[in-house]
């Protein structure tokens, strides 16, 4: 009865299918590899416990006040000194700002520099989240293909000179859906392909920390040599997504326009929150912490790739992560995924069919599979029962 | 350098004047009745100490985990109980929605019923923070006289007939900016305008518990009559604003569709910051608490207004406040409140000049008074030094 008040931008964004698939795998009964939740292996609560008393003493009445839209200035110089030490950057903390977790990011972003059908170059696949959020801004999407080492850059050529996109929102390391990392070949070559187009670049990062096959951090997609460069970052999988705390990394110019957007979208993030993950930081080793979860990560991760090895049938095709917490599966062509969906959850078993990281296809053969919220045994239990489905439809 | 990559909605929010404002009145020196502080008195500081250590002991890591959009269900319960208790409202937790500060459910509106050029009718002068997050979903507002007990009829009556607005934005309890409380008449006149009207009806209540003047809580506009109600509340008076918690009551239909606009802006709100609420709400008597609030603002109320009939030159006017936090002066027709913030600045003293409460007006002769952070001698010292900027400008 409502439908004529509502705006066409709500009207024309998906929400149902990921909301259903969330519905069904909460059956106690259901071993899900849907969701994209952190092991609470990940939750220092034992330290973050300390931390709450210790800011509750310290601070007072300042860890309930309203606060400012650019958020706490400790947190912001934890950011500023973690992205010099790695990345060089050359930084203070007028170039963060503090989101409610990344996906505010991205609805910034949104904000800050979408008009309604201004093209936006994104993966193909690409997060869910994002094409949700810029869904709202009237975005015209245009995919790319993402191969195993990053961008097709043939295609990427095409792209831009065919549809002069005036974004572009990529995911180099251990992308959600795929899990693929670009090479720092790939990189470089992205960065030749964009450096001198009037493109401003987002490059999300919130899994780049939990890379478990090799220690070599690759670079981000034109480090420090462009002002169009904007960084997403988020504490979600490193130390709590409950808080819902990310930042957003960038020009001034740019952040001062962020602010104002932020401030008229929820005035500013929970502070609490902001002194209690700033006094974690400072007062224990994040990088050891990160080892735990890393260590973790890679055991649910071979976990899953060697049962996929054993159980799937071998005309199906899956990435082999090197991080992050997704695998990406492939069924043969023809095949689809929400097909095996029905089926696998007859079996009680669940994944998220590709369907919804795509712009325009349906009924696509690809799916993910998160690993790092089961134990190994769970693991191995329900990609046998996936196998099993995967021989049935 | 980035101008010609910003959105046209970005481009005309207006932000700067607050900040600046804000800025210079952070300096020590400044006695500032500029915010919209609550006194830090109440925030229950030791029961919230006391609540976080039990939800971290009871519910273990799902404090720290993701969680749903629509919020906690604890948290939700009490608001259902809480309203069916105060106005025999129908509902269950699925007309409630967890919004990250009201300032939120203000940016949800806008993305779930603003298309450009929609009309929105607000009042005058109406909630800044409303003028800027629906201006960035580009509303086209009409401003209808407030008076000193509620909307102007005859006005409002022409103003819907003349532009048929999609969208009423009103605050009839102890409104930001001026302090004014409709009257339990008022409320029906304004119901009888618009009931059969193709119109959305808001209602924004932050302040509704802070009646300190009477005992008698006046209903809601269209009370339990009309499904195209939705009321807005939030928790940032009465316990902390600091943990950015506020809600969304409305009809079903309308909720699953906001559920998809917050999924998008930010997946779900700080969810310690929920448990910590819900259990500080079901351990605490919340109305005790308030009790203790509306004591103290009664009190710093009375010393604004006493200072003002003292000080203030004869013709100025200022409402008297019956609740909530602000007070509003009227200056002589034709002086402006900006060349006073001017010259009450060089003096120590500051407020926030009428100009962004209003849609199209600039130098006003208005301004807004916030009593509920500073002591009395505080607030008659400011009273006093702003009196003399006004025999001077």
């Amino acid at each position: 009865m409502f439908e004529k008040y509502f705006s066409t931008r709500i009207l024309s964004t998906p929400s149902s299918f990921i909301r259903e698939i969330l519905k069904v795998t909460q059956k106690p009964e259901i071993i899900s590899f849907a969701g994209g939740l952190p092991n609470p292996v990940s939750f220092p609560q034992e330290e973050l416990k300390v931390s709450m008393n210790r800011i509750a003493e310290k601070f007072g009445d300042k860890i309930y006040q309203y606060s400012t839209t650019m958020g706490l200035d400790s947190l912001r110089e934890f950011i500023v000194e973690r992205y010099k030490k790695l990345w060089s950057m050359d930084i203070d903390i007028n170039n963060v700002i503090i989101t409610t977790g990344s996906q505010q990011a991205l609805d910034l972003m949104g904000k800050v520099f979408l008009n309604e059908n201004d093209k936006v170059l994104v993966e193909k696949p690409s997060y869910l989240g994002l094409l949700q959020a810029f869904c709202l801004y009237k975005a015209n999407f245009v995919q790319t293909k993402l191969n195993d080492d990053g961008l097709d850059i043939d295609e990427l050529k095409n792209t831009i000179k065919t549809h002069k996109p005036k974004l572009a929102y990529l995911i180099p390391n251990f992308q959600n859906p795929t899990g693929l990392t670009y090479s720092a070949q790939n990189r470089k070559e992205v960065f030749e392909v964009i450096k001198d187009e009037d493109l401003i670049l987002i490059q999300d990062d919130p899994y780049g920390e939990l890379r478990f096959e090799q220690s070599e951090r690759l670079p981000y997609i034109g480090l420090n040599q462009s002002d169009k460069n904007i960084y997403l970052g988020s504490f979600s999988k490193i130390v709590t997504p409950g808080m819902r705390l990310g930042y957003i990394i960038a020009n001034k110019e740019i952040i001062r326009m962020i602010e104002t957007a932020k401030q008229a979208s929820d005035l500013h993030s929970n502070i609490f929150g902001q002194y209690l993950i700033a006094d974690y930081l400072q007062n224990n080793d994040l990088d050891k912490h990160i080892e735990k979860i890393k260590k973790l990560y890679k055991t649910q991760s071979s976990a899953m790739v060697e049962a996929m090895k054993t159980y799937f049938p071998k005309n199906i095709k899956f990435t082999i992560p090197k991080g992050g917490m997704f695998s990406w599966a492939t069924l043969e062509q023809g095949k689809s995924s929400v097909d095996l969906f029905n089926c696998a959850i007859k079996k009680n078993v669940a994944f998220v069919p590709g369907d919804p990281f795509y712009v325009k296809e349906k009924n696509v053969n690809t799916l993910r599979l998160n690993y790092t919220n089961a134990d190994c045994a769970t693991i191995k239990e329900g990609i046998k029962r996936l196998s099993e489905a995967m021989s049935e439809v």
